[in-house]
């Protein structure tokens, strides 16, 4: 794989000496970013350019050159690939257009390619791409012309699905001093795609992190895999979400739609950071140059009264508090102000103090302090008013070193910000000792991606929550710690049929979904609560079922063919004696088809708190478990959240605390707190499900109704897969 | 007030030569920024500044000088202001600090100050403020020094409650070659405040667009006044809207806290654009030089399929759409393409179009569409690219024109980003005669706060929601329009106390709450809904008025001193009969306060939706109506939303259309469609009531259960203003 981003000699293939070709632009672009290995243009017509002369008869070519970069019409490539074959390369770069985003069907070139590949054992990037830009070896494939002369070096490696996407992504981590080591561009990724080159950049010893543009994930189990055990952060800008999107992205790179919200569980579970403009890439990668963010607790600093107050607004949108300093710190700090006009606080406001020294002072203690576990700090700067921090502290260098060391010497970031004219922002930026932001709101934002980051893996609650729904997370994982063993989780009163019994018995009948009664059976058999029921097939059975349930009881009518019972009115509610229970089954006799006229007694179970939960499987990411909000409002509010399975514990704790209504899991309203554990085990269960049940297609419990403060299953369908292939 | 901004003269005092006065800097600054009247420094001590001689005997000052600029401590300003008055200025600046923002309680300052002015009818901004700079008249009274070099002219005007953020608002819209006119620093505003400067900038003709950063709203309801009044465009940054942020905010202007979601409703109903950071100020002002936006449909192009992606995710979360475009115009479009591999859609990838020729076509065409509102444009740039271009359009400026030419043509705006280096974004900013945007991200987000603008005062719904639920609006929008006439809205069977009559009764009887019961007499007198009741105190009585209610029927114990009725074990629903109700009676007076035992027997309203509605009222913005969900999740997902009072009926639709819940309303899960004209009229009269009714403080209304498709108070409270003073 190395050989791909330091090839010692390359190929060009489809060069031409006209002005318009654009395969001679990738021979332009090596030499003029210093690759010094060698470049051999092969084309139809013979010509020289940039120096060298054109190789019209491909036999001619050398043996082993370590790379080719293919750019001839998409029905030319296979028989190109062919030529590199027996020429003994092994490596290729296919820029060519024209494939599967195109064209899908019948589509013969790209057989074409994959069958010279396989043949000769080509690997190769693309096609559709424009390959490599490499500041290690000045090899830089795109077949635009670029000007490679402010490409930076850097930490940062990117793996991008955009050719144009790309090329800006070299210019603006150059334009933000963060550099870069290595941008692939890697297209329709027939063979070579974003895992083998994450698998690549973790071993590259120039590579710190690791940046991807995906407009599809289409192994989301194997990229959680190797996210899980990367050492290096990996960060996923994922777009191709919208609809209107999905139009012009099938045509760009081939790439089918996600089912976004799987993939921003996923993402979260594998720990990686999810962004979402090209911005918030260069964020985040100055963001994680600083030291870890252990807490939440900030100092917020500004040497102006209105950005300290716009930090403050930023800090708690972020989910950050500013805890109140020590009274005799703040004394020591309100000691230096010059009009002794602005009262000291966290915010702090320090427009009344004009001295270096005193901010160092201010910096140094806030920083120490146990409680604190960052800073954010928003600094006025103009050559005019750097004077007044003395003539040492006007060297921009100076300036940042002082803020670099503070931040070393108590390994606490500091998200750093000035407001200023433009150019001095830009020639902070350039110092690149320490990282600038562009604005206060940046700042806080930046220190958010990075809490973000450090607190991956500890499964912490999702960070746009309120301190409020964090503490109840807390709660909730200590509840979980002690899980009890005794539960009276099997509700089930019924023991007819085993929870596989019933699964095989709809595929022998050719059937793809469970009756209510089948699905609960099924769940009952992973100790999932289901309410406890009885099928009966005429009014003296059902009196007798009733009887055996106990009043009040729910009669549902539950003839396969009818789906939306409550809608057919085929559901009676809260029957509370034998009187209103022949009166209901009358009518419900009545409207049933008299051939499959099986009615299901059950018990009513009361709650005002509607809860669904699920499975689905999903293309892409295999089975995931749904948790959520239910009743009316889970179509309306569409409050849920997926994570893939299998589930562990901490998983289910961040679902749980993800949803925007979590709180009604608490004591509410004269309500006991749902017992999360038993909860827990559901959603665990329905990870064990997906995976142990290949013939699942899809579950869904709705409601999950909290009945005291347990919740069970009170309507349920369990889909299977489809059996003809 | 012209004169505060055009000063023939200034003196201004306070002023020292020891390096660190900073009186003198405001001399400085204004000789910098080219002020040609006259500048009279006056301070204790005798010396020279910037060639200018200090008065040291205020007597010395002449006769009529326009404005006074005062920067001494605040126990001389009094004092200092006196001198100004018996020398005839009567339009002075007070930048010093140390007022109510420090010490808010006997602040004998503060009342000399505002004595002083009142006896010598002095107009002042501040106190605590920087003042104004203008770049018409070279005035510049910051008292920091300022780089005044890069100051650009330009068509906004800013007021701004912060020193620090009026600085780097006059930098920020500078350096993106927006310029401005004037910027004003308020400060405390205890006497020229934002309403003042507002009316000042509705009328100067310098002034196309007026922003404002604030961080408190005190008078909410004359600022809607003035902007729904304002021909010209009004942007707020309201800060200050965090607990966090309160804490720096009160020690920094003495701003005190908004109900933010009061606020937000406010600002919407006034017309009043709000954006959230100095950026987006910059975004809202070229947005704003844009032609106006008429719809939602929007064509998206870019050079780079990734970008083109970007667009559209972009273009749908900011609630626009991509229709397809006419095969015929496809077709077109394709016959330019040079290697045919890419297809043509909406969003476009123009990647395979390497001719601004074809750019142009496609541009025009697309426009020239009636059923197009405006475009979004990302194209590539460098030198490089710019050859293929042709040699003309490698000019930037020839490059602008021609889009600002199609723009001006069509008279629709193109949302227009480059994606390249840095700095030729810059350049191409500079150029100044269309708007250039960061990135594509943020040219949608432009066009996205132009749309806003373009549809206020129509009461367009929120421009977040789905294409869903603005259809949603439309249908809610022509239910309306047709108002029954023959609503049986009074459902109150009872008529013993007419609505203001509780109310007498209560403020006699030193109650600061109604009961639910006379609250519901209350709101059934203006027409609003209410669950038919009777009160009645032994179980006799309550059979007969269960009889006379009808069974199902629901008891609440309803003594006064009892709070939450659920809580206590004092409601019992869906009493279906006799027998129900005398064993329901039994448990609720055996409860229940042996002197106070009244029990309301209620209809049973079955329904599975709850809404919430009430009345606050505001200390800044008074009578403010709030729907949104209610039930348990009123408190836990909060949906609501507020508007001023009096509503109309746009800014009720406005209010349904904002709640995330929206979807409850309309038919879903078998329920019918909530009759909207029934909320409409419930809203609107709470709105009156507000209005009308000085003595109530607040009103809530949870539940309101939509019964069928009618919404009925279920519970209500009114709870009046504390008679003592």
């Amino acid at each position: 794989m190395n050989r791909f981003f330091y090839p010692l000699s390359i190929a060009v293939l489809g060069v031409g000496a006209g002005s318009s070709n654009l395969a001679k632009n990738i021979i332009h672009n090596c030499q003029e970013m210093g690759y010094i290995g060698d470049i051999i243009p092969v084309g139809k017509n013979p010509g020289v350019v940039f120096g060298k002369k054109i190789i019209t008869d491909p036999e001619l070519l050398p043996q082993g050159i370590d790379l080719a970069v293919i750019l001839v019409p998409s029905h030319l490539v296979g028989q190109y690939l062919d030529i590199c074959g027996s020429k003994g390369i092994h490596r290729a770069i296919v820029s060519t257009a024209g494939y599967r985003e195109f064209n899908d069907t019948n589509n013969s070139a790209e057989s074409d390619l994959l069958n010279s590949a396989k043949r000769h054992r080509i690997r190769f990037i693309g096609p559709n791409c424009i390959g490599i830009i490499n500041t290690g070896s000045g090899l830089c494939t795109p077949f635009n012309p670029i000007n490679t002369k402010n490409f930076k070096k850097g930490p940062v490696s990117l793996i991008v699905q955009s050719g144009g996407v790309a090329n800006q992504v070299a210019h603006s981590f150059s334009d933000e001093h963060i550099g870069f080591s290595k941008v692939i561009s890697i297209g329709n990724k027939l063979d070579l795609d974003e895992i083998s080159f994450i698998e690549y950049l973790i071993d590259d010893e120039d590579t710190e992190q690791i940046y991807l543009y995906l407009e599809s994930i289409d192994d989301g189990r194997k990229l959680m895999e190797i996210a899980g055990k990367s050492p290096k952060p990996i960060i996923i800008l994922k777009s191709n979400i919208s609809r209107t999107a999905s139009k012009v992205a099938k045509s760009h790179t081939a790439a089918l739609s996600n089912n976004d919200r799987i993939v921003k569980g996923a993402l979260r579970q594998a720990g990686i950071i999810r962004v979402s403009t090209i911005h918030e890439m260069i964020v985040t990668a100055k963001a994680l140059r600083l030291p870890e963010l252990k807490g939440r607790r900030l100092v917020a600093i500004s040497l102006s009264g209105g950005f300290s107050v716009m930090l403050g607004d930023a800090c708690e949108k972020y989910g950050f508090t500013c805890p109140d300093l020590p009274e005799s710190l703040i004394r020591k700090i309100e000691s230096f102000r010059r009009g002794g006009v602005i009262r000291m606080t966290n915010p702090m406001d320090f427009g009344d103090i004009h001295s270096m020294e005193a901010l160092i002072f201010a910096l140094q203690e806030c920083l120490a302090l146990d409680d604190i576990d960052g800073m954010v700090l928003s600094i006025m700067y103009g050559p005019e008013i750097a004077k007044m921090f003395g003539d040492e502290m006007s060297r921009l260098d100076k300036l940042l070193d002082v803020f670099a060391g503070i931040s070393k010497k108590y390994n606490k970031p500091i998200g750093l910000s000035f407001f200023a004219e433009r150019r001095y922002v830009e020639q902070l930026k350039a110092v690149n000792t320490y990282p600038v932001f562009n604005n206060p709101e940046e700042s806080v934002h930046a220190i958010k991606i990075l809490r973000e980051y450090s607190s991956r893996r500890f499964c912490e609650p999702s960070d746009n929550r309120t301190e409020e729904s964090r503490s109840q997370f807390e709660k909730i994982r200590s509840i979980v710690k002690v899980l009890p063993e005794n539960k009276e989780l099997n509700r089930s009163i019924t023991t007819e049929d085993s929870g596989l019994n019933v699964i095989e018995k709809a595929i022998k009948n050719g059937r793809t979904t469970l009756s209510e009664y089948e699905s609960k059976q099924f769940l009952a058999s992973y100790q999932i609560p289901v309410t406890r029921e009885l099928k009966v097939t005429n009014e003296e059975s059902l009196i007798n079922a009733a009887e055996t349930i106990g009043y009040p009881i729910v009669l549902k009518g539950c003839s396969s063919d009818i789906f939306h019972k409550t809608e057919n009115n085929l559901v009676m509610l809260d029957i509370r004696n034998e009187n209103e229970a022949i009166a209901a089954s009358k009518k419900i006799f009545s409207v049933m088809n008299q051939t499959d006229s099986t009615v299901l007694v059950q018990e009513m179970v009361k709650g005002s708190r509607e809860l669904a939960a699920g499975l689905i499987r999903d293309p892409h990411f295999g089975p995931c478990v749904m948790f959520g909000i239910g009743g009316i409002f889970a179509e309306i509010l569409k409050d849920i959240t997926f994570r893939v399975a299998p589930l562990d514990q901490y998983d289910v704790l961040d679902m749980i605390s993800e949803i925007k209504g979590n709180k009604i899991l608490s004591a509410v309203r004269g309500m006991e707190a749902v017992d999360i554990s038993i909860l827990t085990d559901i959603l665990l269960a329905l990870g064990k499900i997906g995976m142990e049940n290949e013939s699942i297609k899809e579950i869904d419990i709705n409601p999950l109704i909290v009945s005291g403060n347990k919740p069970v299953a009170v309507d349920a369908m369990v889909v299977l897969k489809s059996q003809q292939k």
